[in-house]
């Protein structure tokens, strides 16, 4: 790598983030392909199936394993996992996301993409009776950044983390993916059967998408903050299954899109 | 919005980055949804196809239109694309994605990866001779800043701007999907039968990811620059295809990843 700052020139190796192809497979059937930084490729795919609908928890996971996948010297090259679901679990019939957007009858259109997810939410988080104090709030991306150790080498990883109504860290896990970030977290509350994550706070590194502000969905959590700016569609889909949608969350503020009641705020 | 800075709270209307479904349909047939900044959407169809290896030009497009995929309330929501290609012109036979990872014989891995963009790739980006000086490279981010208008509202989108060699900008695209934002400025060239796109540099405000690099050699683009880190996979295919890879690009300085020759540098 050739760095230049200034008039100063050097070249030196260089840590990037990790990037490689994985392969979900349902009993030996392709069903996505997501570019992921390797490692929790367990959780990972059971996030990844939780909050696209496939499955409702941990149970409906019969097995999963590694497949035989070499690369072109003979080595399992670890980006190809296999997963059995339990009887009665009906694997999806055709590619996932354009089966979850135009489920609905409305055409596809943001309303339609919300209906879907809806329609799938097994959990009430409109009712969930959680409150989070203002500073505990504020306090969470200095406890997200203290904890992820990669970013500080490679400046390259999206980070998604878990923490309780009292700003304890559950969970954290990067990805070249933010969305893949979020799996991972969701994915090992699923395998530890802790889903519903009702009372929980999911904090994003980048900016609240409508994919992201699904899967919080999916997984029952109550409140998602993100560090930069949300999407509208995130904004609509939030305010509509009852989600407290923070953005910007950074220094001494933020913005409160959606059910700020959940927030205790100083008098 | 409820707005905290520090002590301050306010309530006020705020405006945040538009987000909808694109449905892709090839004769009818749905072929991909992706979540997008409404606009430009033409040139994203025509990007999208491109960088995917489904067409090689506009020419292998005979027409796009907006089908009559209507909302609950009977008015076209405009996020259907239907697209009829060229005789001749093969639409692919499974989902893209899947397609494009797997398709080389050694597994699912980056190397596979990496062997299918080169496979697929009609242009000669290698030995594209272009010269870049590092001033020239080094003002593009504000000049793609002052380009930049829904940005400083909404603080959500993402921006991808094509320049020339000279620093000149040719295109800007923004868009809440960064591969979205790429995908209208080569979508763009497309259709006014630019490509390849030899001796252009292509800029995006965030990172360098496998995905992006793939749509820069596809289009023929021998220089990608990042304002932020890439990924090991992004490092690995621009070094094959001979991409002038550039991260970090701020301030004074930026990190040469690939093929720095390219860069005129200073006595």
């Amino acid at each position: 790598m050739l760095r230049i700052r200034g008039s100063t020139q050097s070249t030196r190796p260089d840590t990037v983030a990790a990037e490689e192809p994985l392969e979900i497979r349902l009993s030996g059937t392709p069903l996505a392909v997501t570019m992921r930084t390797p490692g929790h490729d367990f959780d990972l795919v059971h996030g990844f199936l939780l909050t696209e609908g496939v499955i409702d928890g941990g149970d409906d996971v019969l097995g999963l394993r590694y497949c035989d996948s070499v690369d072109a010297d003979g080595r399992n090259t670890y980006n190809v996992v296999d997963v059995d679901l339990a009887p009665g679990v009906e694997p999806p019939d055709t590619a996932l996301d354009r089966n979850f957007y135009t489920s609905s009858s409305c055409g596809v259109c943001g309303k339609a993409s919300i209906d879907a997810i809806r329609t799938r939410t097994r959990h009430d988080v409109a009712s969930d009776g959680t409150r989070l104090e203002l500073a505990t709030l504020l306090a969470l991306p200095d406890r997200l950044r203290a904890a992820q150790q990669v970013f500080d080498k490679t400046g390259g990883l999206h980070a998604a983390g878990l923490f309780t109504a009292e700003g304890e860290l559950v969970a954290l896990r990067e990805d070249v993916g933010r969305h893949n970030a979020v799996d991972k977290v969701v994915g090992d509350a699923v395998r530890e059967g802790r889903l519903p994550l009702a009372g929980h706070v999911l904090l994003v590194s980048g900016r609240a998408s409508f994919e992201l502000t699904q899967k919080a969905a999916m997984a029952g959590i109550p409140v998602l903050a993100a560090v930069s700016a949300p999407s509208s569609l995130a904004v609509e889909l939030a305010a509509d299954v009852g989600i407290t949608l923070v953005g910007f969350l950074r220094g001494e503020g933020c913005n409160v899109y959606s059910r700020p009641e959940r927030l205790v705020l100083p008098e």
